[in-house]
């Protein structure tokens, strides 16, 4: 038992990616054992795992860990690092269901094989077989994230507080996600439904889940910790998601890695889009109507839009929600119940969540 | 323990089909409680895995663990029906990768939904709305699969033993499947890759890796258990996998539930098609060029290219393979290591899973 009571979130990240590093090494020889042919398959998600990424969701589970008394070991690092093949399958799917160009600066996964297939000169069409690359790739790396929290060496009573919990998570994820692309076919936009999405999409998903996980990973955690980390985690979540819904249409795309206005040209109805249509003149909303969601948006066209989510006060209130909900998780992270350790942790990760710019 | 030693597979099959049927419900329901939005998703899942579908895969769990000496209980039964959840995962993305339009003789799930935005007039681009939902569905039913396994109930001693194959049998399904769509892009065919792809996507996942995770259920198993097991799984799985190629060319539409030929207008790249490329005549080549993966091949082009199949032997050839494996496998099903009533069942469902006309 090699205990750091003292982790810091930096010390965290780095022990996360360790593992992460040793699963992929094993289980990419694994796969080229089977056929040199998987070697494409192998390479990308392990580039698509290490090369980047903020590790929010195993940190999150730390911090929950921490927070309930957890001395961090091998095995709770695994189960938590296990997050981050969930989550590279939740983006590798949702950018080929958005039919996202970009991640973090590089070519999608379904564009990657496209690209794969036009350079080879593959028989076929490269279109499909960067979709049915995408399918497959994000299949594995959620059969992965299984098989490293299986693999991890918790122990038996850690295992089974930990694997309802992992379970309704992912139920949850793949419900958000349903809802966000069954609000994309709708005729109005509402702030409620948005905020819906935006709480299992992200808020139950990127941080009270995984914050639970980290609980159930310690000795004998208390239903009152449970509780005390979801009043500050389903706060912080919603306004993590807020914070995607600004980056997507302000962000700086040097920073986020996607083109400016992406969520613009995807015409994503998220929480800020909903709240312009509420406010926005009849003018405004002629135009928003002739520009939201073209593919072929230029520079000027994206000005527009933000120009109109700008002077509705969209962003303003957008910002003030933000504020709000990061106050009110700041203030449940000093619940007594928590370690000190743990509340000075949620405190660091509230502000990463929340004013970050990418 | 409501131990029943004399189980036949028909008492089996319904014992899986009601499983099914109650975890279905439980958790369409838990999802139409997060919002009704959802019920399109879980009617779709519920009408896919109860509708039809032969129960393969848990029938030869079953058959490895009578085999073995195991005793049905309800939790091993639910253990067992979690392999159906894996397989409507794996079919619904494979009719999204393949771009089939149907699947036992109803619409596929992006077909599906396509078909609900165009009735319901939703906003955006139909297929993109299709394929989103069968990629989410997909996914929803590999947790699922997931989840129904973790909550079977069994005893820590079966979960131990099951779970590790369980992962390696999915990576395997996800590496062959890779595999297959990477043959269908290359310049040639060849007998031997298109064998490898065979026993990964069937051999393995369909038979010999059901027939050990039931076997990992029983009170004991020894490691020569597992090897008589695979001594039967192996060639009775590229057996299966050879009587779906011919399937996929010669099957009767209205048993099959595919449009006639279905393989041929797709360009399926199969141990058929390799073994007919080897022996066909230069005049025969050419039309085979013509024809072949024509998306609006017609019935006259069809029956053009089964001529060729069948003039060049291949067609024979494959039978007469079929039968050879077959023959291991009931030579196989023999040993004194399996129970009477295991040996009994490993002989009907190799007739089963190589007689079959769908």
């Amino acid at each position: 038992m090699s205990s750091e009571p003292k982790a810091t979130l930096k010390s965290v990240r780095s022990a996360i990616e360790e593992e992460l590093s040793i699963f992929l090494n094993r289980e990419s020889a694994y796969l080229n054992s089977i056929s040199s042919d998987l070697s494409p398959v192998s390479d990308a998600l392990t580039s698509f795992l290490l090369d980047s990424g903020k590790r929010l969701r195993p940190l999150f589970a730390y911090a929950g860990f921490a927070a309930a008394g957890g001395a961090i070991e091998k095995s709770t690092t695994r189960a938590m690092a296990a997050l981050e093949l969930l989550q590279a399958c939740a983006l590798i799917h949702d950018d080929l269901m958005d039919g996202s160009d970009t991640r973090r600066g590089k070519p999608s996964i379904h564009r990657h094989f496209e690209s794969i297939h036009v350079q080879d000169q593959l028989d076929g069409f490269a279109p499909q077989y960067g979709l049915s690359a995408a399918v497959l790739l994000g299949d594995l790396a959620l059969v992965w994230s299984d098989q490293m929290i299986n693999s991890a060496g918790l122990s038996t009573e850690q295992y089974a507080r930990v694997i309802p919990l992992y379970n309704e998570m992912r139920v949850e994820l793949m419900a958000g996600q349903f809802l966000d692309i069954h609000e994309q076919t709708q005729k109005d936009t509402s702030t409620d439904r948005s905020m819906k999405i935006a709480r299992y999409k992200s808020g139950k998903y990127t941080i009270e889940r995984p914050l639970h996980l980290g609980a159930a990973m310690s000795a004998e955690p208390s239903n009152e910790i449970f509780a005390a980390l979801s009043a500050y985690g389903l706060p912080l979540g919603e306004a993590f998601q807020l914070r995607d819904d600004l980056l997507g249409v302000f962000g700086d795309p040097s920073v986020t890695g996607k083109p400016a206005g992406d969520d613009l040209r995807e015409g994503k109805r998220t929480v800020l889009i909903a709240l312009t249509h509420e406010r926005q003149s009849p003018a405004q909303a002629e135009t928003c109507k002739k520009y939201f969601g073209r593919s072929d948006l230029d520079a000027q066209g994206v000005a527009t839009l933000q120009e109109i989510i700008e002077s509705t006060g969209a962003r303003a209130e957008l910002e003030s929600t933000i504020e709000k909900l990061t106050d009110a998780a700041l203030h449940a992270a000093e619940s007594s119940l928590f370690t000190n350790d743990g509340r000075a942790l949620l405190v660091e990760l509230a502000n990463i969540a929340t004013k970050r710019s990418a």
